[in-house]
């Protein structure tokens, strides 16, 4: 099975933990069977790798996902990296064009299209294989999955299917409709519709061709940037007449909120947390060191992020985007392709951070017009760079580095640093990248 | 008016703003005429000082809260220092010795004593005076401040006064009763005991060398672990035959939970925080430097500060100690007599702390056994002696210092430094402290 999982944008609807730059599916928050802590990405991957050990998963998401994509899934998953964000249809086209000329897929082949962040169990997944095969069939061009409506929900497109088969044709899309209007819809046998379909790959570079003036992968990721945004349903699927639904009755779930998020938690509390026995249905998820002590409080979700410290009962969760909107605070925690870093003192004139460097990883090789820098390492061994000397580092060393001056640090091992930046205009824009000269 | 605050230990009810070494009068919680904000020692000197420019106030406290003191009060303040703490009839007796041997007061002159922290309108100073007075006089050898009560508090212990008159002979002391036996109290006039008293001075000191052998001030000093500990109530108050009481009617509240506490706050938040226009009855306290986000909550108590995160229903917030008991938290912030300390990293082998030196203070001259540390000055001017090397520092100067070495930094201008702790044993108590070479 082809997949292409589409990596969606950044979000706040689960601020603290999302922002700008850290994405929902990328919060590690549901227990494994192992027992560590994974994010809905990494459950994604790993359901689809139990149904399907040979599956050829692509990621479609933008240039700022990638680092945490590969910490997080490793190096071997394929990536169709978006040079900027263009909606559904131009993304997808590009990951077609991936799979096409850079994996080298034959065009007959299907591909399954699925967001990275539903919450489902495993026989979503073997549903997933049934589509791709029914698209392999040729019956129609587009195979939908339609999930069966477990409540009359607002939330969700729906899908009206010409009969009651497990395979249909489909009569008619609806818009997102009010309670009233989704009961008549449910009444008429109508479907969820999730954002997962299928087609064969030639079909789709066919539709892009059409609508897109390019050659090959290439020439399209250069031309990006050009790009009408056009989503997939109103570029694609609503001007196609072959169009057939499959149903799905398993469970699946959007955990685009904190209420719906701590439904699909197993614990009551990740992180330092204590709830007293007067507590009822509260949800702590704790990144900070230090505890959260809640008392006698009632479907409340506490969640404690270096970005800040969301606590709101669970119902009133999902209002909370224009609250995250009016706090300006600056990025406090993110991950990198080499490892992470989290802002630990804001002063004015200087800023202090502490590195984590993954064990065999390194930072760009770069300088700061605006900032004198001093690195002091805390624990691991490694090398630094600085003006292109080479000097083995471990725990106590102290590096300075003046402004202008090019430097990396190289991990052997796990490699912690106190980063104190220096200066009267810190930003992350004031950075100078380049070749590493050794 | 001779006045003594007693100021008590080490408070968890208020955690995560109060812990073990900072104690619940410090916290500066309350709006002050000018606008900034002020903590209860604060308050209280200053409604003190404008009800009497000339009240000569003591303060008698342990010897971890004489730096905030200095801190909050200023150096002229009078400070009876407990070397240990030993109840509150030595402690009053050491204050006594105090006045009457260290700042030379009459012994015929009256003292009056006061808990640190009641939350009161100006009223309640005049009546402090008013007490003072009547001590003068000798009518009897304790004049104590009787409360008018407000509803039958199981808190208080009571006095049940002779007669009605705003001056009555004390018939009797209860301790603290149910609900049902407070009311009876009540109706037979009772009032409750704030723990404010007044007597002169040598009645005390003749008391005092009742109970315990000493010479004078220093004597007792030197003696104080030595002594029973034994409170004022049961050493002298049970015992004596001829007490008055003077009555209070005037606005009277003891802050010793959230839930008090934040009935006292003119404001829902202080530093950092949103509420939503669903919350009712929610205060935020965040010393943290980002933002809290309050949604839905109703009679909700959040408090953040680096040592952690309290959110409470603020009914059960007064049963907060035993879950604060369970906590296993180091430091995390303190204030010293030169400026303050937070911790701001942990990692195995390395602590990093932000330190900050107030204008014309410097820390300890130091070394410490087990480890090394860095220094980053990250704002400020002044100078180091490091092994009796003095040396002028400014942002962005490092300085570094092995185990062993002798270190201080004394600051000209408020100075701010970054400094990370490395070594297996990194501990509070790893501290040798020198005479300044210079």
């Amino acid at each position: 099975m082809n997949i292409v999982l589409l990596s969606g944008g950044s979000g706040k609807r689960l601020w603290p933990l999302s922002n700008d730059i850290r994405s929902k599916q990328f919060i590690k928050i549901f227990k494994s069977e192992d027992g560590t802590y994974e994010s809905m990405v990494q459950r994604v991957y790993r359901q689809i790798k139990k149904a399907d050990a040979d599956a050829n998963i692509t990621i479609a998401t933008s240039k700022t996902q990638v680092s945490t994509i590969h910490n997080q899934l490793g190096d071997q998953v394929g990536i169709s990296v978006e040079p900027c964000r263009r909606d559904t249809f131009p993304a997808i086209a590009l990951a077609a064009a991936y799979l096409a000329d850079v994996r080298g897929i034959d065009p007959k082949e299907p591909v399954v299209i699925c967001p990275v962040d539903p919450y489902v169990e495993d026989e979503y997944f073997a549903s997933l294989k049934a589509l791709s095969l029914q698209a392999k069939k040729g019956e129609a061009n587009l195979v939908l999955m339609g999930i069966e409506p477990t409540y009359p929900s607002e939330k969700y497109g729906y899908i009206i299917p010409r009969n009651s088969g497990n395979i249909s044709p489909v009569d008619t899309f609806k818009e997102k409709p009010d309670v009233t209007t989704a009961k008549d819809y449910i009444s008429r046998g109508a479907l969820w519709n999730g954002g997962v379909f299928a087609f064969r790959l030639n079909y789709l570079l066919k539709k892009a061709h059409e609508l897109m003036d390019f050659t090959d992968y290439e020439d399209l990721y250069a031309k990006y940037h050009t790009l009408t945004k056009i989503s997939f349903d109103y570029a694609v699927v609503e001007k196609e007449k072959s169009i057939q639904v499959m149903r799905f009755a398993g469970q699946w779930k959007d955990l685009g909120t904190w209420n719906t998020l701590t439904e699909a938690m197993e614990e009551h509390v990740i992180g330092k947390g204590i709830l007293n026995d007067t507590c009822r249905g509260v949800h702590i998820i704790n990144e900070m060191d230090v505890p959260v002590l809640a008392m006698g409080l009632h479907d409340v979700i506490i969640s404690a992020s270096p970005e800040g410290i969301l606590v709101s009962d669970k119902e009133q969760s999902s209002y909370i985007k224009p609250y995250v909107d009016g706090i300006e605070q600056q990025i406090m925690f993110a991950e990198k392709s080499w490892g992470s870093f989290r802002v630990i003192d804001v002063e004015n004139g200087s800023m202090t951070i502490k590195v984590t460097l993954n064990a065999g990883h390194c930072m760009n090789y770069h300088s700061h017009r605006n900032r004198d820098e001093v690195w002091v390492v805390v624990s691991g061994n490694g090398q630094t760079i600085v003006d292109g000397m080479k000097q083995s580092v471990k725990s106590g060393d102290v590096i300075t580095m003046t402004a202008g001056c090019r430097h990396t640090v190289i991990a052997e091992t796990e490699l912690k640093l106190i980063e104190v930046q220096l200066g009267s205009e810190i930003s992350v824009h004031d950075k100078q990248k380049y070749q590493l000269e050794y």
